[in-house]
């Protein structure tokens, strides 16, 4: 079956995307019987394609990745590169899935979230690796996606590519989770495991972090554990049935730990760790976001480098860890398709 | 929807399986639209049950539970507890899915695999968690339930509850599969992890194991990696497209490692962990069985005790490790109703 889709952003994510869906073609189609023609893209600063037929992906990565505007497209016709806001997008096009790839506003969740209640509201199914509209609104998104029989996706928000929810959904289904714990952003893990295995102080392992690319110039999102707090919200309240604000939970970062503490974690055998953590416990979903110092022997415990990681605790199976990398462009492209394919495998 | 579900062998799994259906029976209905009407059961030492209108689940867990048989259970009126060969049992029953979970033979995969292909022929899906037909006959099984449209599914065989193939098959599907490497069985990893921790020799650490009911009084399978060798097979052959059979994959066990081997690996920062390994590479599957000296970093080093754990190396993703029980009444119970739910949600 052939999907249309339309694309909201057309950065890392949304690139990393196209390449995969070009890539993978064949393999796609024979494997799983899906099909994408891409009709649409929408990006703020790169311009818009309308073209019902399809684009051509090749092109497209070709002049994005020379800086160009998609109106810089070879083949792109008259009236099919003007400028269009993502709204109208919307409105105009005949996609059946809205893949939203904008960037996180942690605060209101906007653009992007009337960008995925107008999809909705249009038909059309919404997948997202946007933490903002599913930290601040996942209920109300879920709640209009069910009345219209259509599917709210967000796997890339949490983990990028590495699955959380299509396992909670599939391989854990018919557990009851009472509990998540994980290590959610790579940034601090990264700076943990130099400060522990190379001795480094705080300053210069982020220093390195942000040389590497790992960190941004304002580190303050990672650091203060903002990013992990949203994540944090998104898995109590997609996976734990919760009805949490990012206001309701405490969030304290690592830019306060020196390496004499690293160090004496270490002597006694521990190893700290930035976790994010949600409970249930009689229908009350509490969270938060602190550094811990886990003993070697916590399945968290042995996850180093940008890795990122999440613990279920579940009443059938015990504790089941997975882990993997939590960022990356063709891992966050390919939490999109993951959705995609989940909406295709269930349409 | 309501499930007519047929259980041949009811141990130890069987009995998990059907307290789980009778406690979240709510849940399962609530959550997932899924009813289970217990039809019939067939197991060598307990006899026989086939009520079509439905077995009481409490009356026959408490009548196994005192070590007596089927057809001492109060409710089965006459006629409904007579002996009967499964493959009989399988001609009669209406079931549409018939739950598999003898006892594994690895040389023959009988008389499971008979079992198996009769209830395919007859238009039923097949849930199991026997490793010997999921190792010996994977692709001939499959080829025949596809013909039939039909489901045959193994969750069960590898990691018990903890989804490897539910992992594949959704969260990870798209990519492409070049290896796995794992800790696939809990009581040699078990053993390991006192010589290492409490520095016991291997005879004193399997004799715990034997004394804590992780390893049998026959360990062999266990220590000679016979155990993990079955399970490589079946995720060489269902992961990565192999047809390997288990006289093609080198296999040796941890018998041979002694204290002092367990303590130069430690002082060189190294930990032993039997590995099962399999890797496709221009079409060409290989697999082992073997002790591996892997460094703390690798995320299988940090499984301690009964745990299992089995990365995935993927193209996308790069490398996906899931970590959680091995074994156990409940979780194996769990495999095989996941896999029935796997059927609920394609049907």
């Amino acid at each position: 079956m052939e999907h249309k889709l339309a694309l909201i952003g057309c950065g890392t994510v949304g690139q990393g995307l196209l390449q995969i869906l070009h890539d993978k073609k064949d393999f796609l189609r024979d494997a799983f019987g899906f099909e994408a023609r891409v009709v649409a893209i929408c990006d703020k600063i790169k311009g818009t394609l309308l073209v019902p037929e399809g684009i051509d992906i090749p092109d497209v990565l070709a002049v994005l990745g020379a800086g160009k505007g998609l109106a810089d497209t070879p083949k792109a016709a008259a009236g099919q590169a003007e400028p269009l806001d993502p709204l109208d997008m919307i409105e105009r096009t005949d996609a059946d899935i809205i893949a939203e790839m904008t960037y996180t506003d942690i605060k209101t969740g906007e653009p992007a979230t009337s960008y995925i209640k107008k999809a909705l509201r249009m038909g059309k199914h919404v997948v997202t690796s946007n933490k903002g509209p599913a930290a601040l609104h996942y209920r109300e998104i879920e709640d209009l996606a069910r009345k219209n029989g259509l599917q709210f996706r967000i796997e890339g928000t949490v983990m990028s590519g590495t699955p959380v929810f299509h396992l909670a959904q599939s391989g854990l289904a018919g557990n009851a989770i009472r509990e998540v714990k994980g290590i959610l952003n790579g940034t601090t893990n990264f700076i943990l495991t130099k400060m522990e295995t190379e001795g480094m102080d705080y300053g210069p392992a982020l220093a390195l972090a942000q040389k590497l690319g790992y960190a941004e110039a304002d580190p303050t999102a990672d650091v203060e554990g903002f990013d992990a707090l949203a994540k944090v919200v998104i898995l109590s309240n997609v996976l734990l049935g919760g009805s949490l604000k990012t206001t309701d939970v405490p969030c304290k970062g690592i830019s306060s730990i020196t390496k004499a503490d690293v160090e004496a974690a270490k002597a006694q055998g521990l190893r700290y760790k930035l976790i994010g953590h949600a409970r249930a416990e009689s229908g009350v979903v509490t969270a938060t976001v602190s550094p811990h110092k886990l003993p070697v022997s916590d399945p968290l415990a042995g996850v180093m480098g940008a890795q990122n990681a999440l613990t279920f605790d579940t009443d059938l199976l015990g504790k089941v860890t997975i882990q993997g990398a939590g960022a990356g462009k063709l891992e966050t492209g390919f939490a999109i398709l993951s959705d995609i394919l989940a909406v295709h495998r269930c349409r």
